[in-house]
């Protein structure tokens, strides 16, 4: 692992807990709206069309739109099921709700540690003002934000890891992707990036196990990534 | 001013002092190589041809390639003047001090005292890789980086001014360009942009009086500038 000098991360799921923050955020929101409805629900559908709703821009079938754009519209469709007759700042008040997500507990003090001796960077689907602002809100001490927005491709297209590499300026084999998801892992692995597993096993909501794969670095958590990178 | 969320500054003279830090590190560093040149001479010339080989990829003379890459034609345009016979780890070490300029005294102190109300973040012709290193180096504490690579224009073109916005998600009118060149200010102006003038009166060595123009601050410098913006 001598050679690595930067670690790029990705965000929701593995920096940030989405489901917990978007179902405590919303309620107290919503109480404070007068507006009921099962958060948890709504967050679990969203999350559950985020993946198809990529592919139709990766696919070919909608041009090019960020994160964003793309939430919108899948919050369109998935709120009847939640919540009824909302005016459009209150749907943009949910879709925003990505920007105010929190880090799970070991995420701002092992990233910290990273940063001692790494550059630490997102590699993530969010576009860059959703990064950008989270980053404001969960304190998460970025050298650099790299979002799917930039390269107009998403995740796992090579495109995004390549060209991470490229804007960094480093060799593929000198970055390491970090994430709790052995998808992500596997693309970046495939472009010749170094990879380190941790798992999030709260990630969505219920305890599931996850096992990780064949990567250079299998962390408890990314304080354990930390120690394990001799920070 | 109260609309403004984010501020973008120039790098390269208005942030750091690209001729004093060139002529320090490379005097050292020629000194130890047993190297004997007037570096200032070759910061001067290379500094001279800056405008010029960006101007030959704007204009289309020249593909699309970083300002890393444009450096290393110049720099192998004007060493005959200065420095002969150098290998090419010699002529990479030279390529490479862009990254390592220092900021101006008020730099790093009006940088932090602007971040805790506004995002602020590079807008340069500077590579991503140069900004990160450099802000490594001179503990500069952008939110962001943002530069003329990811949008393929160079500065005044009104897609980095643009490009930037839309990144951030924010109108023109929610971003001030700082910069101590009446030009970039000027072109920022034009896309929409508020702006903020501050002179580097020594930025070319002998000193020289700059009158700056008709932008919504004119500050003495970076720390003036957050006073003015109410930091």
């Amino acid at each position: 692992m001598g050679e690595v000098k930067a670690i790029l991360f990705d965000v929701f799921g593995s920096v940030v807990d989405w489901r917990g923050s978007i179902i405590r955020d919303l309620s107290a929101w919503g109480s404070a709206q007068g507006l009921q409805a099962d958060w948890a629900t709504l967050a679990d559908d969203w999350r559950g069309k985020y993946r198809d709703s990529m592919n139709r821009v990766r696919s070919g079938k909608l041009p090019w739109m960020n994160l964003e754009n793309l939430n919108a519209i899948t919050l369109d469709e998935i709120l009847p099921r939640s919540l009824a007759n909302l005016g459009p700042d209150q749907k943009h008040h949910i879709n925003m709700v990505w920007r105010r997500l929190d880090p799970w507990p070991d995420a701002v003090p092992g990233l910290t540690r990273l940063k001692s001796r790494y550059r630490i960077a997102t590699l993530s689907n969010g576009n860059v003002a959703l990064l950008a602002a989270m980053a404001e809100h969960a304190r998460l001490p970025w050298d650099m934000i790299f979002s799917a927005e930039q390269f107009r491709h998403y995740k796992p297209d090579p495109e995004t890891y390549l060209g991470a590499a490229k804007l960094m300026d480093l060799a593929p084999g000198e970055i390491m992707m970090a994430a709790a998801h052995v998808s992500d892992l596997e693309a970046a692995k495939a472009c010749g990036l170094r990879t380190a597993f941790f798992p999030r096993p709260l990630e969505f909501g219920v305890a599931r196990e996850q096992s990780g794969g064949d990567f250079d670095i299998l962390a408890k958590d990314i304080e354990d990534l930390a120690a394990q990178m001799g920070c």
